[in-house]
């Protein structure tokens, strides 16, 4: 059999995992309910488990190793997760270490947008180019850079928080300690808590505030029109820092692309000499969801930089 | 003898041209006055003159090459000043294939900042660590980001114009075509515009500011307190995206740092969590004027990156 690898996306509340050839196909996906809220032990023997089933399918000597793309702050050289809204209970413990004891196989972590951004890299809307930038918009906004085909790391492993970029300097408070962060402004939660601000309704998710702009509501279709301005202001500041040949966007807002591309566009456009000046290419991610798997996937097969990485 | 390069930084009003050994000592340094109001051709002659009369005293057989820093935007793989407010007469010409012609050797260009990164790099603050940020603070803010000990260049060479992170949605206009650029609120320029908005004077420079400061004026001191405002939020983004070790700031402006670095440092450290949880360092950077001649000095010898910066 030839080699193949095992790409994990770890969310709160399930864990997804394929398994991988090198060439980038897949043979199998799973997906495994998690319970973080029964603690740590538990949590481990589930993912564990999960892992551990879809490996004795496809075969133990041909595995290259398992990538797990984890949502939160990940201290890189130590394989520890520094900070993850979802997965508290894994936080601040030695997560890689203790997987690789368990599984008996190389294992690799990875923020899970800029496992996202790989995947687009590797078998997505990237493959033509060297950098690229992902903005993941769901819950919050996630940020992904590959330069010179690499993750950017930052020297503790925590590079690409590209959703708190500010936008507004007395914006929306963010969980971060900042105000205005993009991810306050135009991810699919600020969508529906502009729905609320505007009276469309008390608990919109971003899909109705769609149907909405869609069916003609002026309020729905003004609030994508200042979540694109958020954003364009975002991404000028990236175009004018990178100069990037690629800035891809995800997650299910993505449907309302007629609604708050144009402003978006905009925005950068006539925020960043850069963008006006080179031919720069925004576009959608290819691969939904199973952009992450794919990179995670990946990992194992990803040039080492962890000597690059300085300690913490 | 030892080979040796000729780093040049090209002003509006001269060229500064240093012979630099391998190891980073400077064996001679000329200062030139060049008048780009005569046009291009005497410009030209004037660059070429200044440079060839250093070489004479060095030597045509070990010189590996000569580098320029300039100040503006440059497509580095056609070796085109794109745009430069202060050499307009050279700018969308051929201009560094027309040196290598005049002056018979290798010639590589590169953005003023960029060089003095490279050059805190290679002989300055930042010789310790492979990834840093430079914030030159002058009439406008120049950025020079150093990935894996190279100049980030971006594919068409434009990366690092941090100068237009925007600090203010709707902060001042700036030439770039945004508002609330960064530059247009913390630079030189800015601080002398703020005084006359503060009544201080209608000339004031960033110096006059300074004295005042130190002489207990409440104005003049909140003044750098915005300044340091201003770029806390510039550096709290570029914190979150490149969680780099290093982030250094030069320019004569330096000397009000007691005035401005705690506001700025405040700033970044609220508004990210990254600074807050990671061991960030922010300081000047140490070789001034000279960090342009070092770095476009170094150029030669820097590993060539134009095979993977694509055409415009």
């Amino acid at each position: 059999m030839a080699e193949y690898s095992i790409g994990v996306d770890l969310g709160g509340t399930n864990l997804r995992a394929a398994a991988i050839t090198r060439e980038g196909k897949i043979l199998e996906k799973v997906s495994v309910p998690t319970n973080p809220l029964l603690g740590r032990e538990s949590l481990l023997r589930e993912m564990v488990a999960g892992i551990s089933d879809l490996r004795s399918r496809w075969g133990t000597s041909t595995l290259a190793g398992i990538g797990l793309g984890i949502p939160g702050f990940i201290l890189l050289k130590q394989g520890v997760i520094r900070n993850s809204n979802n997965l508290a209970c894994i936080e601040d413990f030695p997560f890689r270490d203790e997987m690789e004891k368990r599984l008996q196989t190389k294992v690799v972590l990875e923020n899970d947008a800029n496992a996202a951004a790989l995947g687009e890299k590797w078998m997505g809307a990237g493959r033509d180019v060297d950098d690229l930038i992902l903005f993941t918009l769901g819950t919050g906004i996630g940020g992904g850079i590959i330069s010179g085909g690499k993750v950017l790391h930052g020297f503790v492993g925590m590079a690409g928080e590209l959703g708190h970029l500010t936008v507004m300097p007395n914006g929306f408070p963010c969980g971060c300690g900042n105000n205005g962060c993009v991810e306050k402004h135009a991810s699919a939660t600020a969508i529906g808590a502009m729905a609320r601000l505007m009276g469309l309704g008390e608990n919109l998710s971003s899909a109705d505030v769609y149907n909405l702009a869609n069916n003609g509501n002026e309020h729905a279709r003004r609030i994508f029109q200042s979540m694109g301005q958020s954003l364009g202001i975002a991404l000028a500041m990236v175009v004018n820092i990178f100069n990037f040949p690629l800035y891809l966007l995800s997650g299910g807002v993505l449907a309302a692309w007629e609604f708050f591309a144009p402003a978006m566009l905009d925005e950068a456009r006539r925020r960043s000499f850069t963008f006006r000046n080179s031919n720069t290419r925004v576009e959608k991610a290819i691969l939904g969801n199973e952009a992450g798997l794919y990179g995670a996937g990946f990992l194992p097969w990803a040039e080492p930089e962890l000597e690059n990485v300085a300690g913490h």
